[in-house]
């Protein structure tokens, strides 16, 4: 197999206005997942992406229908023996309003600077047009050096609803070696990053029932347990002093941090001031004993995502209300089981709910944590190709959100995933003015380049 | 003087008949004190209270304006050197709606059986009536036995916002040896009741502020303090596991509950089954060392009356939300001052609130508790006058709402209230179809005309 690298290059680099009229021409078909006034576009882009795997040569190119949008497949299995790479991407994009906010039309992209401003620009058409222009430069210039596979969702930006029930039915189609998945960011422009490891989720609401109607307060306070108390007895409870959840085995299987991976994660240049100009709090918090990186990356959390009960408007209302809620979601960190956390939270509220109320967790959502082998052959080849663009060696971040294909694809097809991205941690991605940070962008061309040829070298 | 208080009585009863007539006139002026659309029934029922004050020969009759719906006054100081008796009452009601649940026209008072359906006809015009009812029948069968004023407002059931104001201006004008006051109920038709005490309120808005804006639980959660979860904390410490109030020397100064006094609320015909039926709960809760009606009456309370923070819709939203907010309230005990209490509610913030949030504690409302000796003359003359009529001894009873303008007589011009009413338990009271049980109603002329003789028998 001849290395020709630097010829792919020469290719990009040479065709690069090409490059970036394939992206603007992606761009404008408004792809809104959630809004059904796009269905139309989602079929569009649906079939602009399948014509462009046709143009790559991909055999079996087919847009499978879901329950909702659909997927996009193909693939190019010339070298037996060699390793297959499966690309994951999503071909939907966030809604755009507030429109008022925008500076130019979100759908029709508008260079300013080095920044190309459009929805969807950096989540994620961007990088989706970065891997396909690296395999057009790799292919026009030599041999391509490994299997592909591509799997283009058109669901992501709404909690792929259909996503995992296609990679069960599809499992023997999908089958591969690793998963690349360029959908995370890079922190600046000056710091390549690879993400290793994802948080899961799981989602509830809690419900506390008291009396069966709203009373008054001065008539029974006092003598009917009010239900909304009750709810912040119990969610207080759930962390004890040193920032810990109390939940009974919570940390039994919580994969603890190495120090070599202490050690790495010491490395991404996001400190304390970081987050706390990021969050606009004076100061932070969290579990004793972890840095703020490792506790979003690689320590579980509980978060009171909302409160309801009673009266909430403006002023007084002397009520006892008859019932409160709390929507409470907890982010789980490899090893943790989404179904063992729930017993180990119905288990807490039967050992800790007064016999005065009764309550009700409603299961809303949920997922896996995941974590790749940072010495895998796949997270080596990227980190090869990333340090021989950028010059430097890149990061290894643990992800504090959830991206549940990751665990998905480990969990059902037992691959593991390549996560990195070239749009920027302030690319205003599900905001107005979404941006795309074009010599960024190029130079990710370049390494995705490299990364396919390091995958053989 | 002559006690003619039985041609008093036959004279009531002669004419029961023209006295309904007169509280139908009454009700059927819709004077609803918060809706703009009724002003003018406003000034219509000060207008009829007005000219009932004239019929029944009081002097200086005067329809005092206010920042708000204006308030009657009258008087009749014939007897220097005897008591004068304060009467107070308001010409207000509640809205009548939800109308659809109404069986007749709410302003149109419709006789079934034993009850006269109408808004108002319990809460308050019938007592109202009965009050004017009973000294037109002794005037017109005798002497008066002692002075009269009447101070009858328009905004009771709006939390009287301007009659603190009235009743500082006019000090002197109404000044007075004790108040009547025919606002409270009955526990049923055969259990005469003489309230003794009500409860103060204080009303907070707590607000928790944690970051600038709504954050992503999954990139920020397990850094930033939750502010929904730091608010849980903070109520959930209100209460120690005895179900008593933590705040800083909140019970130095309550009044404890005599022996004396604890063996009379005994008597009072509400046990644990007839609080738990009214509430729909299966099991009541409180204040170790108390029976319900102790805790209800004479032991402070603090209730959570809302509570709201991030998302509270359908489904789940991952947000770590920017602030969380509660309202909260106490019910105040004789002896506790509402400014202290505050004072020791912002004391507990202060030591227990976390330095990575910021609070506010917003003072919405507040009154103080109040309470009346049972052996004084007033409240022997009304003990008295409810044995007669009832054949068997009142019950005293300690109310657990609030009744402001009780605590603020009492603080202002030093005049203790004597607390009854002819309404039930059950007469629909801010409620479709609100009803006053006709023959309770008559007995209770009855017993206000031996009220009045008994203060100088």
């Amino acid at each position: 197999m001849t290395d020709n690298r630097n010829l792919a290059i020469q290719y990009a680099h040479q065709n690069i206005e090409h490059f970036r009229q394939s992206l603007s021409d992606f761009i404008r078909i408004p792809s809104i997942s959630t809004d059904p006034d796009h269905k139309e576009d989602m079929v569009l882009a649906a079939n602009w992406m399948a014509s462009q795997l046709e143009q790559l040569g991909m055999d079996h190119v087919q847009v499978f229908p879901t329950a909702g949008h659909p997927v996009v497949f193909g693939q190019s299995l010339e070298h037996p023996g060699r390793p297959t790479v499966l690309i994951y991407g999503h071909y939907d994009v966030q809604p755009a309003d507030p429109l008022e906010l925008w500076k130019t039309e979100p759908f029709d992209p508008n260079q300013r600077g080095e920044n190309l401003h459009a929805r969807g620009a950096s989540d994620m058409k961007g990088q989706v047009v970065a891997t396909l222009k690296a395999i057009e430069s790799i292919q026009k210039t030599g041999d391509f050096p490994v299997n592909l596979k591509f799997v283009i969702e058109g669901e992501e930006e709404i909690g792929s609803p259909n996503f995992l029930a296609f990679l069960s039915e599809q499992k023997n189609l999908l089958a591969a070696d690793i998963m690349l998945n360029p959908d995370t960011s890079m922190i600046d422009a000056n710091t390549p990053t690879i993400i290793y490891a994802t948080r899961g989720l799981i989602y509830f609401e809690l419900r506390v029932y008291g009396p069966s109607h709203d009373l008054h307060s001065g008539m029974f306070g006092g003598v009917v347990h009010n239900p909304a108390q009750v709810l912040c007895e119990l969610v207080a409870g759930m962390h004890d002093e040193q920032g810990r959840i109390t939940l009974p085995g919570f940390y039994d299987s919580v994969l603890p941090l190495q120090p070599e991976e202490r050690q790495d994660l010491s490395r991404v240049p996001l400190d304390d001031d970081y987050y706390k100009q990021q969050a606009g709090v004076s100061a932070l918090w969290g579990e004793a004993g972890y840095t703020s990186l490792e506790r979003i990356g690689a320590r579980p959390s509980l978060d009171i995502n909302g409160l309801y009960s009673g009266f909430t408007g403006v002023g007084s209302k002397t009520v006892l209300p008859a019932w409160a809620m709390a929507k409470l979601s907890m982010r789980l960190v490899p090893n943790q089981d989404p179904a063992e956390v729930e017993k180990q939270l119905t288990r807490y509220l039967k050992e800790c709910a007064p016999h005065t109320v009764r309550w009700e967790l409603i299961h809303l959502s949920g997922g896996y944590a995941a974590i790749t082998d940072r010495n895998s052959m796949a997270s080596n080849a990227m980190f090869k190709a990333l340090e021989t663009v950028w010059r430097k060696p890149p990061v290894f971040k643990r992800e504090g959100g959830s991206i549940t294909v990751v665990a998905d694809l480990q969990r059902f097809l037992g691959v593991q995933s390549v996560l990195t991205g070239f749009g920027l941690l302030d690319d205003n991605i599900h905001a107005p003015n979404e941006k795309l940070h074009l010599p960024t962008w190029e130079r990710g061309i370049d390494a995705l380049i490299h990364f396919f040829y390091n995958l053989v070298d």
